[in-house]
């Protein structure tokens, strides 16, 4: 295997033969192929794509690349997990894993990292003091059976490919594949043992999928991948054509999180929250219907028992977070500025990709794979597209760590922001469309018959 | 400047602002901009190209990275210099620039590496016992006046950025792409302060341009960025349907040079050289025709004085060459193994490509950026292109430095000759076409008013 022969071929567009790509992935893994050589090879399959059989083999590399759980028979309930493929304020994560515990469910949830113009929940946990996401398989197992649910990163046990791929792909412009991404959430997934599965595949100006056919593309790539392997995959394809909830910035959407886990936060936010653990007791066989896992969610969301989910996963992984203090006891920013309207008018675009990469300006996000995140800085919006707004009303604050980064931010949140002169249709609803993995029950715990 | 906001700019198709653009260059150079961003740009380059202005942006950051030479007037002829897009098996460089030099002109040549799978000069000089590539731009001067020629290796004086993008191309299979080789070929030039450029393009299956449309592409991109500086550009179109000459590795290659220079060597090789020769005593002004050129070739390389002046040359620069030994005293390869025809008939095929990638798994080339290249070993052929062969008779000759190596060197080279029933046509001529740089004469020195 000559790894230039193998990014030429890809890049010429001819199909690599099984066995010559296996070599490539694995070779990388070894140092027998360079980061750059990998760089290359992932921008030409972002242009040239890769063959079911191509997928096939990346996704079999990084799942035996790592450890495999098997799902085994002592758990109090399904294993179900949510994947998002990220978008600007995605936070859902750090509601849904306890509330879907306090539904009966075991959340075996493993996160990653800002990726492109994205969050990722990993950094957002890591903004509460002495949490840890880097803790042992071991250790992962005991939290999930005390607290129901646990919260790591990809360790180098589970799908140690995918991990490198991923970190490379975020500085290198090389996200937004439909087959990279494919492979890279349902490597992780298919060694996670799990019994279920929703994705919450983001569409939009703010995701990596612009438009809703390239979402139902990724959609049906993956619940094929898990349909194969007799997991129940349900894909949901949800609008990111605005930031989802108002806060943006790791420990900024920690405490929205935690304001929707104790019955407030934005309300399009917390009713994503509810879909999304309906889903997923569908896809664990712990309801009949979506209408059954909705109520039940939004039960165990009003009843505090997701909250409290949520302090115990907090304490068990070592974090310190006091409700009682200001701002929770996360990390703030030094520097804070409103954002006011300059016109009279509503709120006709509120721009998720220049939010995100104002973030990355802040400090907030990561240009190079190395670099370290600040997780005071970000924003949070005063208003929604519809908003009716005066001149002199706030449209957002921005929390920075310098003068410079505050200049940068308020910059980034004024160009983010457009008012119109008109009064807006109603934003896109929350969930667009819903793909679920043909045929793919596990017995007794997957989708209910059609 | 965010990186991958670059990346994703040239990956989407869309135009780079030329002080980004600039930026993300010189932070390549600063280290803000990592090899694999580089890498995935690159080949985000080779789908989407550049526009004329991005090359421009190109063209000027390389060249201005480095040091540039003014062409002065103290030089006892006009400073010509050949360069050859890269082939397997061309060794023209090292007979034709003691023949320019010996014809009157000041042959300033910066050569490189190995690149995919075309072999460089570079590595062929530094077959030599003790030749010395890296010297400083002062020596380089000095070897100039007193040989009339001197071939160093890019220095990290002349244009750095081109140095470093072109190691990384090497292994990126980010080579063929007509924008990145015109501005890493005309940076260098244009920095060398030359009179004249004669450029060898070379087309066809073991060059970087398989079609004779993608070379007059390149062709006329690089005599554009000449024309626009003042400099006579003359691009020679050739044919790489067959490796040049015999010899493909870098010792072997050396003593194919010897040969021609001493007046013998493979035909077309030869005729090459004088071709390329004559082209440019037109471009430094020393010739009135190509004819009057080639005459003047011919008569340098047939009086001995191009052999005297190679010879000069690699003792001024440290080499240890002596024509009384047996190679020269060049590395000779512990194992060779002939390879002879299984069938009767005539050679149909010799495939360059499937040699410049055998001499890589020989160890003769490179795979990696940093890996070390054998010079010894390689192929010598004892048919061309119509060759009548019978059972048994030669077809070439495998050199290697392992037992491993020689069966696979045995293998590339039975793969790499084709044997049919059909005396074949005469393979293509050398020269294809010619392209020169509209109205680029320096005065006096230019080309021949049309």
């Amino acid at each position: 295997m000559i790894p230039q022969q193998v990014i030429a071929a890809k890049r010429d567009g001819g199909k690599l033969a099984p066995g010559e790509f296996a070599l490539f992935l694995t070779g990388y893994l070894k140092g027998q192929v360079a980061d750059e050589q990998m760089a290359a090879f992932l921008m030409a399959v972002q242009f040239n794509g890769l063959s079911a059989r191509e997928l096939d083999v990346l996704v079999k590399v990084m799942l035996h690349s790592g450890r495999v759980i098997e799902p085994g028979d002592d758990w109090p309930g399904p294993r179900v997990d949510k994947h998002s493929t990220g978008g600007v304020g995605d936070k859902v994560s750090l509601v849904v894993a306890p509330l879907a515990a306090e539904m009966g469910m075991v959340v075996p949830m493993m996160s990653g990292r800002g990726l492109g113009h994205t969050g990722g929940t990993l950094d957002k946990l890591e903004s509460i003091p002495g949490f840890e996401t880097r803790i042992s398989l071991e250790r992962f197992d005991r939290v999930l059976r005390e607290v129901g649910c646990a919260m790591i990163g990809q360790t180098d046990e589970i799908a140690p490919l995918d991990r490198r791929l991923y970190a490379l792909r975020d500085v290198t412009a090389t996200v937004p594949s439909i087959p990279l991404i494919t492979a890279s959430i349902m490597s992780k997934k298919l060694a996670e043992g799990l019994d279920g599965l929703v994705l919450d595949v983001k569409v939009g100006r703010g995701a990596f999928m612009k438009d809703i056919d390239e979402a139902r593309a990724l959609a049906r790539a993956m619940t094929r991948v898990g349909a194969a392997r007799g997991m129940a995959v349900s894909a949901v394809l949800t609008a990111m054509d605005q930031p989802l909830g108002r806060a943006i910035g790791n420990a900024l959407e920690v405490r929205e999180a935690v304001a929707c886990l104790e019955g407030g936060g934005p309300r399009r936010f917390r009713a994503l929250c509810v879909e999304l653990a309906a889903e997923m007791a569908l896809a664990g066989g712990l309801a009949s219907s979506l209408d059954e896992g909705r109520s039940r969610a939004e039960g165990a969301l009003g009843g505090g028992g997701g909250m409290e989910r949520f302090e115990r996963l907090v304490a068990v992984q070592g974090g310190k977070l006091d409700p009682a203090r200001s701002a929770l006891g996360l990390p703030v920013a030094p520097l804070r500025k409103t954002v006011s309207a300059d016109r009279e008018g509503w709120v006709s675009r509120i721009d998720p990709l220049a939010l995100g990469y104002g973030l990355i300006a802040l400090g907030g996000g990561r240009k190079r794979q190395d670099d370290r995140v600040d997780p005071r800085v970000g924003f949070v919006m005063e208003v929604e597209v519809g908003t009716r707004v005066t001149p002199g009303d706030p449209i957002g604050v921005v929390h920075a760590g310098s003068v410079d980064g505050l200049a940068t931010g308020v910059r980034a949140l004024a160009e983010a922001v457009a008012i119109g002169n008109e009064e807006n249709t109603a934003p896109l609803p929350g969930v667009l469309e819903r793909i679920r993995s043909p045929g793919a029950t596990t017995p007794g715990r997957g989708f209910p018959p059609a």
